[in-house]
């Protein structure tokens, strides 16, 4: 007999029985609310040319880094998962091209998730998208196979029509100042009636450091029609592609600095630290400083064009060269730092930080901060809202810390909902649903505890899965 | 029909019937015994004058930074919220001054407080206090504000007759060196048998970064009749004050400094600081060494003349400019920073960490230390003990991940009770009232878990609420 | 009658019935696993010469710094405890000889550790290993005295019998490479089939600020027949009493540096540096970058020999200079210091931190870190592997922390089963008991909320318990 796939009704509700019921009854008033995906890392072409996914392997394996950098962790090489080499590298064993020898490979390995979210994602997507009933083993990794292999070639399982199965209201995916957005502009022309919108992620321009600076802003700056060498025309740059983002649905920027520091230089300073990153001259520590001169122009700008601003920071990109050079960015080896809010954010809120008519959305991997500075400075400067969870943290144990955390100072209505973030397309729901999860049972607990009244909870849950991100993000 | 107010008998006490009966009793055992209020920020002349306060605005409102810094954070400005500007502030909007508008706003934005203490605290003032039992909203607003205005105009709701009222058995407030105590030398002269007393908070002129340094320095001088211009004078001038400060009843001095840096410098190298920091050429670096420097010599003094010591660290002070230019200090923008302990104390324990006869408790606004520092400081120094979380962290939260994180490593006995630390006087029975119940839900835990036997929770239950805290500031 | 002692058998379980019965069967199937210690700090000469105890106070106190740093921090002079004196200390009161008037003294104070670990691993001692039903009071502490020292004489409380006793399957000590390992040469020709290992902790010789370490290094080199004043030599040094303390049976190695810093430098610059700190010369900062150079070579070695490689940093050895000059190391003024390894790690993840044939067990007194960096970086490298919960988090609420924390990011199978880590001998099975219950309390928590089946809890049950530890130490 086949072991049964992990999907209770009640998961993630606690044990005692008066608070798993009240859980139970809020969760019934929020589980079927669109999903509003405000930030995001899917790629729009899936929804405008709606090609069938390739195969279980493909959608599940080699683009999701949290799958492989556990299975790398236990000493499986990224090659035998079928992660493609950069085309200029030259070391390393033969990339495994037989996808269902991945697939095997990784059925084999399933226990390793055990206890991690990527296993309740994934078991989700297996059971509410796939039908499948039993766990992922060695033993079933065929059968799984076969299965999401014959879905994934019918109509049904194209990306528009999972779109619209998974009542997605909105989404919005993320691109480089570079980029065309031709996949945006054909969604919009082909008559589909999803809503697919980008954000204004400007790091290939705006970071120094970033691979190939020197030649990015050549490009801004063509792109847009200005001298972006120039600060002026660089800020002009950025002006004009936060407004071709507008006309393709944009509401939000995003920036991931390896830091939340901001600067509040002259503009002749900040002409001569573009100088030196073009020239590629510049210092670490200029570097840091230029970064943080863009997030306070980008700040001026959000308040002129009313796009939100998310500030991701707190990430060390890549901390592994030899996966680096044979593999690429975002292959998992990224790791959280320790991070500074409440003086690197200075020099941005003393110009701006008590704005009525801007919003930035502040997110974190370093959950130390919660309670000691993002819940205090989200508690007082009016531009602040504290994002949801974010990577690492995205997680039942970590919203629970999020919550119990921020909560006491910030309260509910400085936070702004869930963001899945997520590249993993069919995690999608899964990621809402935990969310939904978790906050009906932070908020049960609060009634349970005689905090909030029970009618308070059921005024809040809605707020918390689907109203305050639309609100926040102007969506 | 209204909605209730939110003050269930059980409030914070744990969903599990076991645990919570439990609670209960142990709630049961300390819930009438009276305050001891060891640390906070009262006015004196309400004692000593025992005038009316003047209406629900001017209690609950307007000197309360956890209610407007929430307001703030939502959109609303202070001037709406009726918070007096700086005479010399020239910028912002007008102040209002109808009262009932102010309150009618704060009615109609009280949901923001779901979840924080704040909405605890104040529950519980309107419902034992002015016997209020429907919760404040918009349409409450002016029931709300009438009911409390109609009782402030009675004998029973005066400063002295509620003190005997929560029956606070002694009450300390915080005052400068440069106060002249008159009001507490009129409370010791009235008669009433009130209990208040001061606590001497130097850090006016211990800062070198203080407004009006130089100017306080030399008035703390004139008051002490020694010229406290000279490094001996100026140590002399701190014992002069010191000693007026015990006649009217001070057991303890506080040091609310940036960080716990402490130093051990020579006379001359404190001389020349102190040289520097009247001329107003320190730098930053150097205020530093100066005010930690002082800590140090106040250990030294309170080995001497008994005084309890205090350091509440880590707030970075007046973080908005803007905020700070129109409306002053203590106005909610206050930041947490990270603070370190182990190297920042280490200068003065190396001088007294191992003293019998000297008490320094040690408070935090970063939670990180509470396992990796301050637990293990104080489980092991004499001389330290481990104050109550504080402010921030002075929730049900915040306690709960205090006492566990904390007294795996440093026990009950190195811990000193419950501070409420509040200018807020109408909260102080809500916030005793939420720390006795927290300590009570843990040590029913303890039980519950089979970590201690439930004589022994019995045995520490009024020790936490009460007997710690008397002992331990030697009231 | 006398207060019972305190040994429940649904010790640290959850007060919820669903999940306590289900911790219960759990650890059913656990409870009686054989113990692998596969790092600590008994004494061989114990399991060597089979002496028996000398006495209660001899075996619980003196050289238990869990219980004596509790004691001190409440005014007991250690004096007063029987700790001895350096021989070269020249102050202090005298140190009491009486043992049964120590004892008293521990007896009249065993309230103070209400709460805390050593309360658990204390009771469980005198309850199962010395039979004794109440409770250690003031009262009762003389009949303790004569029962322990009764049983002290019996053949069955010889240190092998109580080996045999605790059921122990292999225990590691931790020897100097200075060591002669004359004490495990005898357990291996006693013919006694307790299972004993060495494991190598170079620190003496590794760090340039260890007392003494020119002579060290001087003996080091004359031990191993070579010139260890030179890099080659010193290296050379090293894997020469690496393969000696492989012959009795280690395993692994050991890393008590401050920080985790990790170097890789030339061997000219290692040279310089190992020049300066033989003249006494060196540099804080170069000898931080001396033994970060240590921990690189000790990791290309392990490659090579196959030791399995443990680094404990973070702790600020010998805080309080006073009880450090009286009475010398570990004397409980050790105090945990903010820990990065990020960054630290770099420069030895750069050079080995793909390699399958390495084990990196990382250990922290920075619980910050579980979330941050140690879950995500142990989830990618294939080297690293997450270390227990150590020292002042090795506790019932410390342990759940680390679960809570590290487990969504790191799985369970990079993490290592427990480690007891003490010199406290009677306290093994208590502190592997601890383990035990909270992990099947963590795991039931798991499956009642639905996150993993049943039937996946009961398979990692004994992994956490019992296999991890065995085959990440290799033993």
């Amino acid at each position: 007999m086949p072991i049964p796939i992990n999907l209770h009704p009640d998961r993630l509700f606690p044990a005692d029985p008066a608070t798993r019921n009240l859980a139970r009854r809020l969760y019934e008033a929020v589980k079927d609310l669109p999903i509003v995906s405000p930030h995001g890392h899917t790629d729009p072409q899936w929804f405008a040319d709606n090609e069938p996914f390739a195969n279980a392997t493909a959608l599940f394996i080699t683009p999701d880094h949290y799958v492989f950098r556990m299975l790398y962790s236990q000493g499986i090489k990224l090659e035998e998962l079928g992660i493609p080499r950069r085309a200029n590298a030259t070391e390393g064993a033969p990339v495994e091209t037989d996808t269902r020898k991945i697939w095997r490979a990784f059925g084999a390995h399933y226990h390793l998730f055990r206890g991690t979210p990527t296993r309740m994602w994934l078991d989700h997507a297996f059971a509410t998208i796939f039908g499948i009933d039993e766990r992922l083993t060695a033993d079933s990794a065929d059968r799984y196979f076969d299965r999401i292999n014959a879905c994934l070639a019918e109509p049904a399982f194209r990306p528009r029509a999972l779109f619209e199965r998974f009542n997605i209201e909105v989404i919005a995916t993320t691109e480089s100042p570079l980029d065309p957005l031709a996949h945006h502009r054909k969604i919009r022309e082909s008559g589909w009636d999803g809503r697919v919108v980008t954000a204004y992620r400007p790091d290939p321009v705006a970071d120094p450091e970033f691979d190939g600076f020197a030649a990015n802003v050549a490009q801004f700056g063509a792109l847009a029609g200005e001298d972006a060498a120039t600060w002026t025309g660089y800020l002009a740059a950025h002006r004009h592609r936060r407004a071709f983002f507008k006309t393709m649905g944009a509401t939000s920027t995003d920036h991931g600095h390896p830091t939340a520091q901001t600067s509040d230089l002259s503009a002749a300073e900040s002409q001569r630290l573009l100088d030196r990153a073009l020239a590629g001259t510049i210092t670490a520590q200029e570097a840091e400083m230029f970064r943080g001169q863009v997030l306070t122009e980008m700040a001026q700008m959000s308040l002129d064009d009313g796009l939100v601003m998310q500030i991701h920071p707190g990430s060390f990109r890549n901390h592994n060269p030899l996966v680096a050079n044979r593999f690429g960015r975002d292959k998992g080896a990224d790791m959280p730092m320790r991070t500074d809010y409440v003086h690197a954010l200075k020099p941005l809120l003393d110009k701006f930080g008590n704005e009525r008519g801007l919003t930035i959305i502040l997110f974190t991997l370093d959950e130390t901060v919660y309670a000691r500075e993002l819940a205090p400075l989200s508690g007082h400067y009016p531009v602040l809202k504290l994002g949801p969870p974010w990577w690492f943290h995205d997680s039942p144990e970590g919203m629970l810390r999020f919550r119990e955390q921020a909560t006491e100072t910030a309260g509910f209505y400085n936070t702004v909902g869930f963001n899945d973030d997520t590249r993993a397309f069919l995690s999608i729901p899964a990621r809402h649903d935990v969310a939904r999860r978790i906050d009906c049972r932070f908020l049960a607990t609060l009634v349970v505890e005689h905090k909030i009244g029970e009618d308070e909870a059921l005024a809040l849950a809605p707020g918390l899965a689907h109203d305050f991100a639309k609100a926040a993000y102007k969506l």
